[in-house]
């Protein structure tokens, strides 16, 4: 099985020195992506600026910002048979990116953001009978959010976290189903999540495509 | 010899989980430590998040926010000797930090950024006979920048370099005094800027308190 997986932040510049990005540390996709090289699939790894070592074995695709990313999966998303989204995009970018360092001359400074694509969305439109799991960060209302976000993105699979699972190496993490299931995995290492993934993922590719666990 | 030692960048969140930073890895700050602490000098690491792993043997204080940074050296700085004040701390912050996670509902969003404080220019105006060494990242103008920042802070040393090092194990750095003697450093290893520092600071330290090479 052909296998993409995102990991990491992404770094949005305004000038060549300063960026808005989150705290992923990029340990969940390079989990995904040891336990997916383990059981003896083809690995794309899709990562932002990493605080761990991607793994020996896994095709490495660098890419910085938001649109790198996109671009990179409008490449590699229509040849793999699965998705496994756990990048932390940037929502937002600056609206312009302004060349060398921006002078610290002002007390106050306006920032214009402008939305990133939907990547996932984007690709989940023309995704076919490929599997795409998703992730979803939120600091309420978590399973309900994670729900709408699964629905309204056409995901296979969504997995809500908590924002303190950033850079975490053991977090409580809820699977979510398109038809309601749920499984919680509370106090977690990454591995253990990652393990469970691929199980469910090579049930799904064994059923011929519809999502089961 | 006390060494205070800044290594990586800050984080500015403007929610729980989206901040405004900089590519700094802290390997300058390492280096410095490590070497310091190789010399035999008592070593305090107030470092933001680091890409590498801090040396054994020093004090760690580990911060997040330029405001972090700022509180942890007015507390370590008046019991050392010297400053190496490598961390690039973010000039400008939110101007408010939102609780949870902004929702992405709109297209775009303006983001209010206030200027951060001028850590070492304060720390400089009350630095006795202590020795404070600066760096300065400049895209353009590079030296006559650095000599500017130098002046206006009252730092003792500065070094200059690009953009570009951010991240890199190898760069050109060129050191300034502030009587405008200066040296050039070329393809330079990190560990060879920070033997050179550390000679300098050694010397200075000999010289009772002037800044010689």
């Amino acid at each position: 099985v052909r296998i993409v997986v995102t990991a990491g932040p992404t770094r949005e510049y305004l000038d060549d020195v300063r960026f808005l990005s989150n705290p992923s540390s990029g340990r969940m996709g390079v989990a995904c992506a040891q336990e997916a090289l383990h059981r003896g699939h083809h690995v794309v790894l899709v990562a932002g600026p990493l605080e761990c070592d991607p793994p020996k074995g896994v095709r490495l695709v660098r890419v910085e910002s938001a649109r790198e990313m996109a671009r990179a999966l409008r490449r590699e998303f229509p040849r793999a048979d699965a998705l496994v989204m756990t990048a932390a995009v940037s929502d937002y970018r600056p609206a312009r990116r302004v060349r060398g360092k921006i002078k610290k001359t002002l007390r106050t400074m306006t920032l214009r953001l402008v939305r990133n694509p939907d990547i996932v969305a984007g690709l989940a439109r023309r995704k076919g009978r490929r599997l795409i799991v998703g992730f979803a960060v939120e600091a309420r209302a978590l399973e309900r959010n994670a729900l709408e976000k699964m629905r309204r993105k056409r995901l296979d699979l969504i997995v809500a976290n908590s924002p303190s699972s950033f850079g975490a190496h053991v977090a409580d993490f809820v699977i979510l189903w398109p038809d309601g299931r749920r499984e919680v995995l509370r106090g977690a290492p990454k591995r253990r999540l990652a393990r469970r993934l691929l199980d469910i993922l090579e049930a799904h590719r064994a059923a011929g495509g519809r999502t089961s666990s």
